[in-house]
């Protein structure tokens, strides 16, 4: 195979020294770059005009005697196991953090910015729950953090809120970013799977990993909707603000039905500015219309719609996690980072510009709602749950109750109330009440029915 | 109405002097950006931690005395009418060339950049016809063009490509990037209208010109692919390596037979790098699955799906033109450029890095396709076509006569002919053969038929 690139115009390739990169942590995402700069080193140095070479000097590894499975042979002596022998280094100009966790991975972030050297992360946990510390320190030694890996994978999402709509007001996003959930999602509807085997069977394709947790409770996607919003609208926003509820109380029923009435569910992150500059921030299972582009998001991929007050309506599309997709990222935000090396000062790294903003309290979202009641099935329930929600004032626009075709005379059945639009708070309120009645034997289900753009 | 700015750290948004921009041209884009900086100038600032600060300091126009629809006043004593006064103005630090062309913005453009003022431009054709010339200049003076605006207006593809993807070497695009076509092609399909009814509906809604042929011939979305392919390869494409047509040959009955195969009618830009390094590079009406994701672009909206080799598969959707969308590329790529007035040396903007490529001919370019033949019925039509498709080793994979139903014994008919995957050159050496035929009555009208991804 011909190689395109040595057509190049080599004589402006070989204008830079090589930038050394350190690696903190060299698992999937990690030999992803490792592999991505081996590729196509040449071509990013093309790009820049030869302004931008980059190697890896030093990897930081818990073993070191484990195999990796790279291209090209890593040299055994860049492998240390001292985190602090990784940022100390001379040779090492940006750093990685790849390992994950908030403890360890604040530690090496933070000892990088105070070396002034640049950071590189896709540590969504970290930014979403220490980013305020970390900004600080980002502003304070005027070394920027780089994040585009943090928010789902390969797509340039946090560039493009931060740079591409530079001039707009961020009016709203709404988000699938997680593709674990995602895909579970997809199964329990196509294929009409249990959540449960769905997720068995996400894990056994390695889609989930073995303790799904963040990924099935929606704080893996309450984590990015956090950095999006912050991106957006410039002020800390701490996990308490967000109000974030995940995929394992979704049942065939509620698949089924979502299907009957034109929508399907999926887990969406919501993020919205109100016009006096409240900014509501959710995640949660939500019904929304199989005419909207994001009903079309399959399998693991991730999409977020963004709506600017000058760009209108966009949306961006593609994987959110995976090896190279991840990496495509970061050596993305590793040409970002070195060509901050060159300029005397300043950084275009992100940094909060507001020291304060309103948070939404979760009380007060307004949306339609779908909601399943576990009932004792006798006459007269309906009335008895319909007239609590008049005497709140919440509009019902229609109600169902599926009989279960293996056992019509079963006792206990599900109950179905589409509800108008009304805060979630006065929501709240009925459903306690309706908590006491005897017909009804557990906690209500609740999911939002979203009219998105 | 509260202003959610206040809360800013104003001491970082007074450190910096505000920057002149120069626009040269105040139609519905000019307008677009004066209103959104006037609109978002401090959120910019903001973001910017007070970096970037932007004021329109002269405006080129070619009447004076027009009324421009604008929120704020524009003050009279910034209206010029010669492009020289704007170019020398020493409080115009970066232009914005909006007049369209490519004479008059050629010389406004090639004088800002030997003036050492960055140029900010939506000119696709300019670029697509003189892009050469201009970044060589670009080259010589060290100053950046930067032209987000000139590919599917508000979606930041160029940024995306030039900075997301840059660990990513291009293996696909696949892009609607025409909004007038692709609104003409949906009223089509879902309206049943001609061609010629659905394009004068588009003219009195706005979306097509008085003049639509560069829009409906395929051009405006060829000069976009062209420069799609510029960034994405490197080197210099002229609009002869280009393999063009456009819809002004789709019938109805085009439409409905892709319908009945489960297929759209879209107007498509692919590009394609071959593992050899050649590139193929080709705007045509094509028929693409239902399913897939560009399938659902609808009205006047672009997408365009990016096939990197470390990301995999990306869509970016969004408007494809239009006062807003337009400014707020311009807009993000002012502030781009005023970030590049602050480095000593060495500019972020696109150059050319390669001095050549090579550009697969158009009969060498392989896809299955969609043939229509318009032949006099008599028995012996379709033994004769098939023959000769058979001569040159053309597999039919289907053929059709739709009977008019308005008229079942007319003399002259549609007859449509799937075929299998082949070279171009062959189908092109095969339907000389044909059109020869008494029965064939006038050039046979071919459809590529895609599999995307």
């Amino acid at each position: 195979m011909e190689n395109p690139l040595e057509a190049f115009t080599l004589s402006a390739v070989n204008t830079c020294p090589s930038l050394g990169v350190g690696l903190a942590g060299f698992g999937t995402v990690g030999s992803g770059v490792w592999n991505t700069l081996d590729r196509n080193g040449a071509l990013i140095t093309g790009r820049t005009g030869g302004g931008v070479s980059l190697h890896i000097a030093k990897i930081l590894v818990r073993d070191r005697s484990k195999t990796r499975a790279t291209t090209g042979d890593v040299p055994a002596e860049i492998f240390t196991t001292d985190w602090r022998a990784l940022i100390d280094d001379p040779a090492v100009e940006i750093v990685v953090e790849l390992i994950g966790g908030t403890t360890d991975a604040f530690e090496i972030v933070a000892a990088a910015l105070k070396a002034k050297k640049p950071v590189v992360t896709g540590n969504k946990a970290l930014l979403a729950e220490r980013g305020v510390e970390l900004f600080a320190l980002s502003k304070e030694h005027d070394t920027p953090i780089h994040f585009e890996a943090a928010v789902a994978g390969g797509i340039p999402i946090i560039r493009t809120v931060q740079d591409s709509f530079i001039g707009n007001r961020i009016l709203a996003f709404s988000g699938i970013i997680n593709g674990t959930s995602n895909y579970i999602l997809g199964r329990m509807t196509d294929a009409g799977l249990t959540f449960a085997d769905a997720l068995t069977e996400a894990q056994s394709l390695g889609y989930a990993e073995a303790d799904p947790a963040l990924d099935v409770n929606g704080w893996d996607a309450a984590h990015k909707a956090i950095l999006l919003a912050t991106l957006a609208y410039g002020f800390p926003i701490h996990p308490k603000d967000i109000h974030v509820s995940g995929i394992e109380q979704v049942r065939p029923t509620d698949i089924h039905f979502a299907k009957s009435l034109g929508y399907v569910v999926k887990l969406l992150a919501v993020i919205r500015e109100h016009p006096d500059g409240t900014v509501e921030l959710r995640v949660q299972p939500s019904f929304i219309a199989k005419s909207n582009i994001l009903a079309s998001v399959h399998g693991v991929f991730n999409a977020v719609a963004v709506h600017g007050d000058t760009a209108g309506e966009s949306l961006f599309y593609g994987r959110g996690a995976g090896q190279n997709p991840t990496a495509s990222s970061v050596v993305a935000d590793l040409v970002e980072a070195a060509r901050s090396l060159k300029q005397s000062s300043g950084h275009r790294g992100f940094l909060p510009y507001r020291e304060k903003g309103r948070i939404l309290p979760a009380a007060e979202t307004s949306t339609a709602y779908y909601v399943r009641f576990d009932v004792t099935d006798r006459p007269g329930v309906i009335a008895e749950v319909a007239k609590i929600l008049a005497d709140h004032k919440i509009g019902i626009s229609g109600t169902h109750s599926p009989v279960n075709p293996s056992n019509p005379d079963a006792e206990f059945v599900d109950m179905i109330f589409l509800l108008h639009t009304c805060p979630f708070g006065k929501l709240q309120a009925a459903l306690e009440e309706i908590e006491q009645l005897d017909c009804v034997n557990s906690i209500p289900v609740v999911f939002r029915i979203e009219s998105l753009g």
